[in-house]
């Protein structure tokens, strides 16, 4: 419902480096390594990460447990946050409540996030997750989030925040 | 806040075939596997999982990922709605919201699950989830839960669910 | 981020009738009255609701008050999920979470709501509310919200419930 | 679940202090006068706010209002965070989920919020909200949420917002 631009910036260099900064970030969470979740684009506000269907991440039915749904909107929201933060800041979730909308079934899921608003120390974001199967692609949850930006490294030396 | 009674359920035959049935549908469950989650209580209404701290389940401050915090949450809550549901019915998590209160950080994560209220459709529950390290045990995390039975009748060969 | 057609319904009879349906049902609401709310639009699977600032629903700061944002949004999504359901069914809100994400200042409230997914028992909605200034316009209030379907039946008559 | 100590402060003079700018700033809330809605208790991260039953205050079948539960819960809860914030700081609802849990059908409300974990700059409250006829008492409402504190300066006369 809120138009964010969300401009892939991978073309700028400061695009460049905020999508660098998540893709460190990101390599560094273990359980995202353990889904086999990927970061596969990082736009001004935006991120999208995909997990692919293993036998490993079901729920009873063999479905994709809501817990990787839920896991992959949190991480696809923060990380949209964190596009729009000062690069020496980390992002954290304070929460987010996700419902979900169909079972999520198929070959992968993508959950993509989006900032909705952003402040001087907190952002909500919200995050759509589809489960996709060739070319059939269905909404399968939807999450708002608010992130906050932890202090600076050195307690406030904050440029432009 | 509510006084849920929350009696374990294992001495009666009835706790028993319950906790059996949680059992059950909680090892078809390959994400928990995956995360070297487990079971450790189940009581009327009430549902207790821990999971180990592991390297493959951290995000990038090697704590335990939030996604982790959040699984467990959901499926404490869920598992304690279907201690109060008919034999025959699944529950299905609609919704939840969960705040992080605190890193997670410890040896374990404990969730405790409850049932806040139970109506013939829908269940509204709650979990809290605990860093310990030795002694030392630490809320981290709080959730609120809807939780649905499904339709009476099973959809997909599901046998002992 | 779903793309809910929602078309006015108002030209055709059956969106007449829908229309109609909320308007009653939005007339015996006592609150929405007190507030000084209105229905103002209704489509398929939409609602748009506002009020008028008045010193009576403030909070400390003269802005309007957070819970007449909640009120808002909550009616407007329950009356989106009207307009999808049955005629002789009720909606009920089973929970909903707001996010504020600005001061409510202004001469006015503007909630639109919408349906996200329509099951058979439960709706997933979301609104988002603005504050209007003259020809500014910002966006102060998101919810994500679940709306059940009573069961056809006036269910059981509970004089004490 | 969290056991928060919740001593009613109002015998020590912190107390009454604290209890004092509770009061003074809910009588400064032009909706809760509205309401009818009263501030009963105040103690350390605790408060306890009632609202009578009126017509005013209905829903389309003449309970009280979601809203209205929604309204003092959020107020309970934000003015619980109040009495463990510094005394020259603002509290701000972040944001709020609230579960109903049954028909809010009585004589009064009653919403008692207590404060679950409290940081820096944020709050985690919760409360919840019983309908009250004679001596029954029935639990229809459960929030979680999330309160701030605001930047140490005084809010009001903020020009563009």
């Amino acid at each position: 419902m809120s138009e964010h631009a969300g401009r892939p910036t991978e073309e700028s260099s400061g695009g460049h480096e905020v999508a660098e900064r998540v893709r460190v970030s990101f390599a560094r969470q273990g359980l995202m390594r353990l889904l086999g979740a990927e970061v596969v684009e990082v736009g001004e506000g935006t991120c999208v990460i995909e997990v692919p269907f293993t036998e490993g991440i079901t729920q009873q039915a063999s479905y994709f447990h809501g817990a990787v749904t839920g896991a992959i909107a949190d991480t696809a929201g923060g990380y949209a946050a964190m596009t729009l933060a000062p690069p020496d800041r980390e992002v954290l979730t304070v929460e987010y409540k996700v419902n979900f909308l169909a079972p999520a079934h198929g070959e992968k899921l993508v959950a993509r996030g989006e900032v909705v608003t952003s402040g001087r120390r907190l952002f909500v974001c919200r995050a759509e997750v589809s489960a996709v199967e060739g070319r059939d692609e269905r909404v399968c949850a939807a999450t708002l989030q608010t992130v906050s930006l932890s202090p600076a490294r050195a307690p406030d030396r904050k440029p432009g925040a």
